[in-house]
This record gives C-alpha cells, sequence and structure tokens, in this order.
C-alpha cells in the first residue's frame, strides 16, 4: 500500500531521504539478517560496529578529511557542544574569539561564559537583527579558536565563504548546513553538527576533531565530557545511539551512490535556493530577510505583507501538505527550511502554492 | 513476509516487544497520518508533544509517582548521570554515601570524585568479587543522599529490597531493572535509568526527580548538565531523542494495556528467572555466580566447568539462534539478560538447549 507522504519544511527534526526510510522500514524487524532489529542489536555486535565505522569512513570521504581528523558521534546535541568545546579546547586565562551571528552563536558564547572562560565577540550582526554575515573581524591576538555558526537556521543567513583566521584554528557549529556543498575542512579544528537537519534523526550530534585540538584537553574532566574518551573508544565509551548512527550511515550511503556527492548535493541545493529567492525577487508581495549576499541555501527566511496574511499562509500551505513553514517563534514570519533531503519537486510545488496564494490575497 | 527472528539475550541494548516494533514498522513512513515519519516531524508539534507527555502519564501511572516527580528524557545515558548527580545534588563540601555493588557503581563513585566531591563508601561487596549486595552499611551522619545500583547487569546482583536510609534520600541507578516490578518510589530523591534495557532503545535515559532535589541545583552549570533546565522545558530545552522517546512510549504502552503493570509484569519475570535458577540448581555443570539472596531477576550470570566449555556454549547457542550469552568482557562467563520484553518461550527454549548441551559435553 503507497502511504501518503507530505512536503515537510521543517528546520529539524526534517525530512530525511525516502529511500533511506523505506531501507529502515523494510529491515527493521532484523537487520541484516541478525534476526534482531537494529534497535535490539548490541552496540559492542560485529553488525553494529561495521554500522559505525562505515558511517565514519564516509563522513570523512565526503567532507574530504585526512588522517588528522576523528568523527565521533555523542549525545546532547550542538547544545551539549556549546559547552564541551570551551571545557575541552579553552584553558583558563585564554581567550576565544566568537562571530556572533544569531540565536545559535549567542547561546554557544553563554555556556563559554557560563564556565568563567574569556570570550571575545570578534564580530556580530546583532546591529540589524542578524540579517547579514558579517565582513570585518577584529581577531584576538593569541585566541585559541575563532567559533563561527556556519548556517544560522532562524536567521536565514549562512556564510557564502569562511574567514581567513591564519594560524588560529576555526571551530564552526554546522548543524544546519553540513554536507550541503564541499568546503576545505583542513582550517577548522572542531567541525559539530546535530545530525537531525543534514544527516539524520534527532538524538546524534557529530563531532569532527584535528588531532592536535586533542592536547589541550584537561585531564579532570568528567570523562562522558572530555572528547578523548570518545576519541580514545571510537564513540563506544558507553552505549551509543545506535539507531540514530544507523541512520546517519544510510544518509551518508544516499549521499555518496544516489546523490553523487557534495558537489552534486551543492548544485542541486543552489537549484532549490534559487527557485524560491528568484520567484520571491520578481515581486514585492514575499520579502526575503536576510540580506542577498549572506543568503542560507538551507533555510530560506521571508515575510509577507502582513502577520495575518503570514498566519494565512502557513495554513493554507499545511492543508496543501505543505507542513512547517512558520518562523521561528523569536523571529516570526514565514521560512522554508530545503535541506538535503527536500527534493527539487517539494520546492517547486512550494512555488507555485505561493504564486497561487499571492494572486489570491493581493 | 514473515521475518525470522531470534531470542536475544544481549544486556543492552536488548530485545524488545515484538508488538511495538511491528507498530514502529507499520507506522514509519507516515506518523499517526501525519505524511512524515516519526524521525521527520518537529519535537515542537503537537503530535510529538503528545507521544512525550504520554510516555511521562505511563511511566508516572506505572511507577506509582505522585506530583512532586518530575519525568526526564536526557541524552548522555546513565554515565552521564554519573556526573550530572554530583554536579546538581551534592555541594562542595557536603558527603553523599554510596554503596559499592559493581563496576557501574565504581564508575558513579568516580565520576563523583573526578568533581572533587566528597565521597564515602557505605557498604561494599568488592571483597568477594561484587557477588552479593551488602546487607550492613555504615551511613554518614549528613550525607547529601545515598547512592545505589539497584541491578548489576555484570555481576547478574539485584537488591530485593532497599535499606532505609531515613530523611537522606535515596538515588538509584536503575537502568538495569526499571519497570521490571513494583517498589515504593516515595522514599527516592532521584531514580535514572538507561532506556536500552528495560524501557527501549539505546539514546535516551530516564531522570525521575523529587521535587525537593531541584531547590539543591547551582545556578552556574552549563545549560545543558542542569537539571531545572529541563523541568522547566519538559525536557524540550534542545532537541530531544525524538525516534528514542517515541520507542520508549510504546514500550509503556505494552507494559500497561499487554502486560498489565509492573505487578504482572513481576509475576512473569520471576517465573523466567525461576526456570533458569532451579534448572541450574538442579546439577552441578552450570554454576550460578550470584549469592543465592542477591540474584538478579534481570541478568543471570554464570559458569560452566571451565572456559573452554563455556566458549563452545556461547557458539553453539548462537546457532540455535540464542544470542548474547556471553558474560561481560570484564568478568567472562555466561549470562542470559532476561529483561521484560524476553518471552516467557525464550527462556524455555534456553534450558532446553542447556539441557542437551550439558547432556553432550559432560
Amino acid at each position: 500500500m503507497q502511504v501518503k507522504r507530505i512536503y515537510n519544511f521543517n528546520p529539524g527534526p526534517a525530512v530525511l531521504p525516502e529511500s533511506v526510510l523505506q531501507e529502515i522500514q523494510s529491515e527493521f524487524m532484523s537487520f541484516k539478517g541478525t534476526g534482531m532489529s537494529i534497535t535490539e542489536i548490541s552496540h559492542r555486535s560485529k553488525a553494529f560496529e561495521d554500522v559505525l565505522n562505515d558511517a565514519i569512513v564516509r563522513i570523512k570521504r565526503l567532507l574530504k578529511l585526512d588522517d588528522r581528523f576523528h568523527v565521533l558521534f555523542l549525545q546532547g546535541g550542538a547544545s551539549l557542544q556549546f559547552s564541551m568545546i570551551p571545557m575541552n579546547l579553552l584553558a583558563d586565562g585564554q581567550t576565544a574569539d566568537y562571530i556572533n551571528t544569531g540565536t545559535w552563536a549567542t547561546k554557544a558564547i553563554k555556556e563559554a561564559k557560563i564556565l568563567g572562560k574569556k570570550v571575545h565577540v570578534a564580530a556580530s550582526s546583532e546591529d540589524r537583527n542578524f540579517a547579514y554575515i558579517p565582513k570585518q573581524f577584529q581577531f584576538s591576538q593569541d585566541a585559541a579558536y575563532v567559533h563561527i555558526t556556519s548556517n544560522n537556521t532562524i536567521k536565514g543567513t549562512q556564510w557564502s565563504s569562511f574567514p581567513n583566521t591564519g594560524n588560529i584554528p576555526m571551530i564552526s557549529d554546522m548543524s544546519s548546513d553540513i554536507m550541503s556543498r564541499p568546503f576545505n575542512a583542513s582550517s577548522f579544528g572542531c567541525i559539530y553538527a546535530g545530525a537531525q537537519k543534514n544527516m539524520g534523526p534527532a538524538g546524534v550530534c557529530i563531532v569532527i576533531l584535528r588531532e592536535d585540538m586533542l592536547k589541550r584537553v584537561p585531564t579532570n574532566l568528567p570523562s562522558m565530557l572530555k572528547y578523548t574518551t570518545h576519541t580514545e573508544n571510537n564513540s563506544l565509551y558507553n552505549t551509543p545511539p545506535c539507531f540514530s548512527i544507523y541512520t546517519v550511515y544510510l544518509v551518508m550511503k544516499w549521499l555518496e551512490e544516489t546523490i553523487g556527492g557534495l558537489e552534486k548535493m551543492e548544485e542541486l541545493n543552489q537549484k532549490k535556493a534559487g527557485l524560491l529567492y528568484d520567484f520571491m525577487e520578481k515581486g514585492d508581495f514575499y520579502r526575503s530577510t536576510a540580506d542577498k549576499d549572506s543568503r542560507s541555501l538551507m533555510n530560506v527566511t521571508f515575510r509577507l505583507p502582513n502577520e495575518e496574511l503570514e498566519k494565512k499562509f502557513v495554513a493554507e500551505a499545511k492543508k496543501n501538505d505543505l507542513d512547517g513553514l512558520k518562523g521561528h517563534r523569536s523571529v516570526g514570519g514565514c521560512r522554508a527550511s530545503i535541506y538535503n533531503a527536500m527534493p527539487l519537486a517539494g520546492v517547486e510545488t512550494l512555488v507555485s502554492f505561493m504564486e497561487s496564494f499571492q494572486k489570491q490575497n493581493r
């Protein structure tokens, strides 16, 4: 029986590739002939370790990470990384530079400060409600790292290229755009991403650490909060979130084998975002909220002429099987999250809905 | 098509009720008619909040928790709770009492000490390799809490009744026996359990906190490590592990509606464990490692005449579709984990296999 599926524009948890969901469903009662569900098999079994290791190999291949990089699967989401990063990588007395581009960057700064760490805000776009990515930075002389948020899910902005920080390692929260395009990872000391946007379901955070960063990890941290605990145990110090890791593995397989890698993925993402932005630019009914040079290819934020129309737009879209178009509660407006797994047809359907909604509500 | 399933005696991740797995599979492509998978729906949607809240209601009803108790779904497993408990509930300078009954209790003590907290070991069964539950305790005058491990997965022991700690709140790691029997929760300030044994898949830890414990939480903790962050946000401060919570909800529903509650569950668990222990007592080929009065109903640990036979036993059992019977790598031997979801037929099959293995290998 064909199950009815809709177009899911939610910001995360978000749409997953339909073929991945079908594969999970088909082998759910017995994973690879083990007679056990993937939710039941031991994390110390060969069957599970194969999944984990293959996921790592694929992530490294997709991001062109060399042997210096460790790939970890941790719990607690990017929100716990906001604390683990300064705890592990920023010694007391040292300063870290943070670039503030919105809600999540602000939270990352807040958590570093809770730990009593020295934070320098090297740039901020708060003056215009985070509608752009800053172009001028005032880095500290001896910053331990420069922290950025590569894509701002709520504000709808994205770094189109990364700043040159010289010898200072960059750290980036890439929760909402990892795997959406190729980039040069070698200048990053740490990249982290909650899986629930571009990599899989909620419940696992991918943390990529460059070997030299591990020298900074203090000895006296709680075991679970210490990066070396996890690098030394290949993410198997304690029971990992097996099902989430398994789904990430399948999504990475889809990225490599069905999409064909990150270059192809970027092409498709540009095409999808282009459709939406180009359509909005043709009139003045829909207004993109981000500056043109800072627009996100993942989260397209926009306003309608008034809030009443925005409410009506979201409700009618939902009736037309286009879900999740409401903007974040902190900023209002509308937002279409069009992550990797959103098919082109979904964006085309949205654009034609927007067109007819506009005609009927001018 | 009927998929072949085996009997899974793994210690966790572990067997789940087959009807629960079937329900997950059947609605995997479209959760409750939303047109989205449970892995794709927003954690802020009504559909998901209904799941979360129903899981809480069922957990409270099953454990007979009154209004003072909060039920949280956190990430990081019981291993992160080893740190969060002293961080949140044990002020510097105060002492906490820990009863050491094995590997996990030892780890809990270690993590409290890493934080520089004062720990008093009120009892230990280390003298006989943790083969029993202590009966004599030396509690501190003003202990902030008494920490116990209700069931010891690796050593195969379980508290048959809990100590009387008077006004001192008890805290228990119940990862491997929560929901296996009724007990009086009101003397516990905190109960925590990684879900992957008796409640669901890996990736979520259930933390039950009594209201009065929250007064102890310091203000300056990292947000994700602070219990009040999660009690104030109903476990939705950040994206929770949605799929794991959903599965826990289904398992709780199964416990209430199919099994009929914890009294019925305990009856069945006693019957299952009884079959195994009684069979082993009839001869001297299989030797239960735990003292009789301390035996676990969840993890039945045993030895065979020699290690070679143990290896052969585990391998032949696996060939007979009885998986996961190897003891923990730190202790060796054999172990049958027979959590709630292990059907009686599974234990009967195991006993008859043990019988024939014994005949062939005397």
